[in-house]
């Protein structure tokens, strides 16, 4: 690991780093913050996957993340949302390729070489923060958007990994959106069979989850059709799966709404992990 | 004043409006937080002058002021650092022209037709802030390192407007410094006796200030050499002001330091406003 920055922040440490990714076969940037108490000893790791368009920085920079890791005594770390850089495939869309890897493992050409983000995030990346940075075996995992729609799926397929999920305004049910079904039959084939251990929706009906789940949603949100949180909504309440979930009245899908809702989810899952 | 953008953050409401500025010559940007509180009536009114290069968007993104001003309930004002756009003179240098504006108002070529933030912040922002914004008469101003500077001399030149002063990191002494000698000469020309109005220390020495200052300043920033904390510190002492100036160990110049102490100064003109 390669150190890019490091800042104080909150009394404990921002950091910035740079590895290779054999999973990617590229190099990876990913962010980590650490907050006082990991000085003493490891510490809960809170994974924060983020959205379209976003790296590693916007959520550092503008989630207002820090503060709550510091308070509640957890790490967060936040991967990029797709391999990047020279030779790695990409396409003139926002919604697809480079910034907009879906957390999932490309089977076709010519996404498969790079875009195998689920691996990444569920084995490499954690296997790598495990060696090398203060955090403990209890991990939780939240993203927004994109990245709540990852946290999503890598949660429900990998119940023993993580004891904690939540999400802020996921791509809930992408098998059935115009934010998902583009993007499945590129990185994964016409099959649609195969797009089901991508969408959360459908994992959740099928999975369960061991504990309560947390989503906060924005009443005012831009995107609700492409999010289709009525589908995870319906599946909750049909499943009786314990859950909170919030329709925030007035708020949209911008990081003003993640932020207002950051230290929820962070106490949230502090709460989980030191259980 | 046209609507930029409005969205729910905190409770409140984060927005960014564009107007026509006389004393600048051209449409300005800026934005404000209002807290609910504001709803039910007039709310007090804390500035927060940005730094070299920022724009209002920088610490509305990643200050994270308004989780504080919701708690605390009160407005915060994030004025542009320059005039900009066409039309508009500038400098290939990041530190001189469009983004670098010092708060000053110029007397010199190509600078004196729009560089007036000076008279802009403390008079015509302000005007159309309370004209169309339910604001009290309680103002309070900060600002991060040239915005820090600004906070300051706009303070201390005003004590009948700013009931509160406190700033990150300012640029404490800019008249014996590389962040200040170069920038006063281009607006104010090379009689340095007119850059005077323009130097906190040398304004504090002279003046004084009717209530305490609050100073937070980074141990570990990596511009301390032109930031010139010592100056500001040497006048406090000997003049006997009332402050509280705090070097902190191991925080830099980022906003992960100012979004770090964010909630004291908020908290700390709080304070003073509601008084």
């Amino acid at each position: 690991m390669e150190v890019v920055s490091k800042n104080r922040s909150f009394g404990g440490e921002q950091a910035v780093y740079r590895h290779v990714s054999k999973v990617c076969g590229v190099d990876m940037t990913f962010a980590v913050y650490l907050p006082l108490q990991a000085k003493d000893g490891s510490v809960p790791c809170l994974w924060y996957l983020s959205g379209l368009t976003c790296t590693h920085d916007n959520a550092m920079s503008k989630a207002g993340l820090q503060a709550h890791a510091a308070e509640f005594g957890v790490a967060i770390v936040l991967p990029d949302t797709s391999p990047r850089g020279e030779g790695v495939a990409d396409d003139e869309a926002y919604d697809l390729g480079q910034g907009a890897g879906f957390y999932v493992n490309a089977t076709q050409a010519p996404w498969k070489p790079h875009f195998q983000m689920y691996d990444y995030v569920v084995n490499e990346l954690r296997e790598l923060v495990q060696a090398n940075l203060p955090v403990s075996d209890a991990h939780g995992i939240t993203g927004h958007s994109m990245g709540g729609h990852g946290a999503l799926t890598i949660a429900l397929r990998n119940p023993d990994r993580y004891k904690s999920v939540s999400a802020f305004a996921p791509i809930a049910n992408p098998t059935q959106s115009d934010w998902g079904r583009k993007q499945l039959e590129a990185y994964l084939g016409a099959d649609e069979s195969s797009w089901a251990d991508y969408d959360a929706t459908i994992l959740l009906k099928e999975k369960g989850w061991h504990d309560d789940i947390l989503i906060d949603q924005g009443a005012s949100d831009q995107f609700l059709d492409l999010l289709r949180p009525e589908a995870l909504a319906e599946v909750i309440t049909k499943t009786r799966q314990p859950s909170v979930f919030r329709l925030q009245e007035g708020y949209d899908h911008s990081y003003f709404f993640v932020s207002t809702f950051a230290r929820d989810h962070v106490e949230w899952h502090a709460k989980r992990l030191y259980r």
